[in-house]
């Protein structure tokens, strides 16, 4: 049985500050630990998983075992964030964050202050379908290591990089290349000449993309509307953006 | 003050077998709730509000008093479904199935048991912006007038059918209608002729659609995929092929 203390652990990484401090967040399912423990065995630090997990994946005990705790439903229940728990939970090392975002992907967004979890996650798994290599966010944007949204993106955080920074320095820097915004009114994509590099601006879901960010646009492009719905979901209406895109 | 009984035959719309016999679902917050007023205040069978929304709102009492339930936040937490409550929430008539549903669109959803209730939402939503007029379900995918799925739809359940019926049934019945497959192996809509209708076939978001139905489909239609992710988000692969096909 775990104790008290390490349950406790475990739900501080509920937190943003505590994620933040210990480098790390939680993520669950035999899919998304599986992949870790194919691709990045290093990053994780601890593993908690019900005995037939451990059944069906041995050679963790060989090489992890010191990091593996054999736990019982019950207490996969107190320290899982999913409604049904899964079979494995484990901790990951946060990547850190590199000198200069990776840009060399046609397509890198920016999100201006997305703020639902499942919509953050969603994206990330969109931008990894589509080859988008990295994510910038304003600092206001949901945390992408937040358990919610880690458990949206399928495992996609692993291949996508997700940046926070300030987007109007962000913008200064990086002048050369187009910035493209996803606005409601605007022109559709197959009546423009794509450059080989966008950053592509995603907005806030009711407030949009911010004005002073918006007027820095070179482009705003919109997605033609057939019916009657008064906007998109914004994790939709960047996967049909990304899919003119970005391929 | 609400009552406890009030409280409880409102909290009792969280299950599917209240909202079938009493034939009504809840929706909650301005903008839903104000579509309703303005398009079809007859469905409106009770409101709650707030006394801040009722004074932007005094045309209801003119016409609907004796449906209208001022109250204050603290009864509203006690019966909204959502985390943050509003300012009003309604009760609300759910819309008879017509005898047979409106294939009459370009494109038509037929849903194989998608099972979250937010992708559902979504999906009606998009559905919505896309002229798409009626969606077809299994017996088995999440009930529409979920307050959840109701929720994540923004209005627009008031302009989509959405349909319950066994899906071989219906195939068979219509089987004059192309029936085009979403999948993660097959043609891209591009390369295809489009037929002046079809219906859309989308499966569960982890089983896809089950063989004896994809068997049916004269096309699978895929997405392009340039990285890595095993799949795409379901609500987000029906945007991105509805983007192609219902315009």
């Amino acid at each position: 049985m775990l104790s008290k203390a390490q349950v406790k652990y475990i739900q501080s990484f509920a937190h943003k500050k505590f994620r933040d401090e210990e480098r790390a967040f939680v993520a669950e399912g035999p899919k998304v630990v599986g992949e870790y423990l194919q691709e990045r065995p290093g990053d994780l630090l601890a593993l908690y998983a019900l005995p037939a997990w451990i059944d069906e994946h041995t050679e963790v005990m060989v090489g992890l075992s010191r990091r593996v705790h054999v736990v019982e439903p019950s207490d996969l229940d107190r320290i899982s964030f999913l409604t049904t728990p899964n079979t494995v939970l484990a901790v990951i090392r946060k990547p850190e964050q590199p000198s200069s975002p990776d840009l060399s992907a046609p397509c890198t967004l920016v999100l201006d202050d997305i703020q639902d979890p499942g919509n953050l996650g969603t994206i990330i798994r969109t931008a990894d379908w589509f080859g988008v290599r990295t994510i910038i966010c304003s600092a206001s944007t949901a945390d992408a290591w937040n358990p919610k949204v880690v458990q949206s993106t399928m495992g996609s955080l692993m291949r996508v990089q997700v940046w926070y920074t300030d987007l109007v320095d962000l913008i200064n820097a990086h002048a050369d290349i187009p910035l493209w915004a996803a606005a409601l009114e605007g022109r559709q994509v197959d009546k423009l000449e794509k450059p080989p590099h966008i950053l592509l601006l995603i907005g806030n879901e009711s407030k949009g993309i911010r004005p002073s960010l918006l007027d820095r646009a070179q482009e705003r492009l919109t997605i033609p509307k057939v019916g009657k719905a008064e906007s998109l979901n914004a994790s939709v209406a960047t996967g049909i953006l990304l899919s003119q895109l970005a391929v």
